[in-house]
């Protein structure tokens, strides 16, 4: 692409770095910006360099947060003893939109993948173990995707905390509400079946 | 989407008001950038304040541009007698790609659209015309979208036009090249057919 200004180039490039965008879109986003008036470009660029500079990262779950503890943690309505462990904070959004669970959040900040040069110390698991060791927690449950990466984290947490007084649970995995059985894959059918529940229980909620 | 951080909420709100980017894609996008070393964000906000504050539109064509006349106006091999007219910045780039066009261009800044709220007032269509008044034009290519739109551009210009002594054209529509007939829709096909050539004259470029 040859531009007729280093400026458009220099923002096209700069764009063109963010996950999944590429020249053409950054191309199409930057004129956007240049036909918006002048503020548009103001209030983009101080949101983004505020949340850089300004966010904290929770001391205690690693979520996001504007304050030391987040507002989950610091919220004495919440079951401190159960703690859900995710790879990031979409997670922590995703299963608090649901309602249905009043316990605290550990994020990992990922998972560990070889592939992509992610190892455990790459990870916010020590001072997960940490708060097993300490007892802080009695239940812990894996809610990491259900991949091999995801799979591998558990099982690496696991083999940590195992030595402790900690239950541990994973999600359940099985026919999505709303799915029909023909369509579902075949280790997806073999767990449900498998992990089975007790038809009362399916009548909650 | 609850956030967990106002910081977060508002650079979400801000990314997700660029085109095609819903919230989603927004906080991929910035919890991305939290991932990133802050100069990464620095690097971006700055490239994009610094295009919005100092790019300019070349005065001849209204092309971007950084000094007061673009490069290509300002190129003195180029034929300044024929003038391409374009929608935006991208059309520019995209026939300078080709390297088949030696003349100037004029930007219009978009394309006539009563739906959108764009009239002819809102293109740089007056000093178009005032170029071919005063006789700087011999020709003048009509390279807009062919759709509605394109068309009822062409159509506008071409009028306020017709009463002076200029050549006008607009880009050949046809099979592009590469295509196979049988998947041409009609309209093209017809067009390509009326619209022949001398064989010669595919065999050259």
């Amino acid at each position: 692409m040859d531009f007729s200004s280093k400026f458009l180039e220099n923002a096209v490039n700069e764009v063109s770095r963010l996950p999944g965008i590429g020249k053409r879109t950054a191309l199409r986003l930057v004129l956007h910006l240049l036909k918006q008036p002048k503020e548009h470009t103001k209030y983009l660029t101080e949101a983004l360099t505020q949340l850089r500079n300004e966010v904290k990262s929770c001391k205690r779950c690693h979520n996001i947060s504007d304050t030391i503890l987040c507002d989950i943690c610091s919220n004495s309505n919440r079951n401190e003893e159960i703690v859900c462990v995710v790879e990031d904070i979409r997670d922590v959004m995703a299963i608090e939109n649901t309602g249905q669970y009043r316990g605290l959040y550990h994020v990992l900040g990922g998972k560990i993948s070889p592939i992509e040069g992610v190892g455990p110390q790459n990870l916010n698991i020590e001072s997960l173990v940490e708060k097993v060791k300490n007892k802080e927690v009695k239940e812990l449950i894996f809610a990491l995707s259900s991949t091999m990466e995801g799979d591998t984290t558990n099982f690496y947490i696991y083999k940590q905390i195992e030595k402790y007084d900690v239950t541990t649970s994973t999600i359940a995995r099985g026919i999505a509400v709303g799915d029909e059985l023909e369509y579902a894959d075949e280790i997806t059918l073999g767990r449900s079946i498998i992990n089975r529940i007790p038809f009362a229980n399916s009548l909650k909620s």
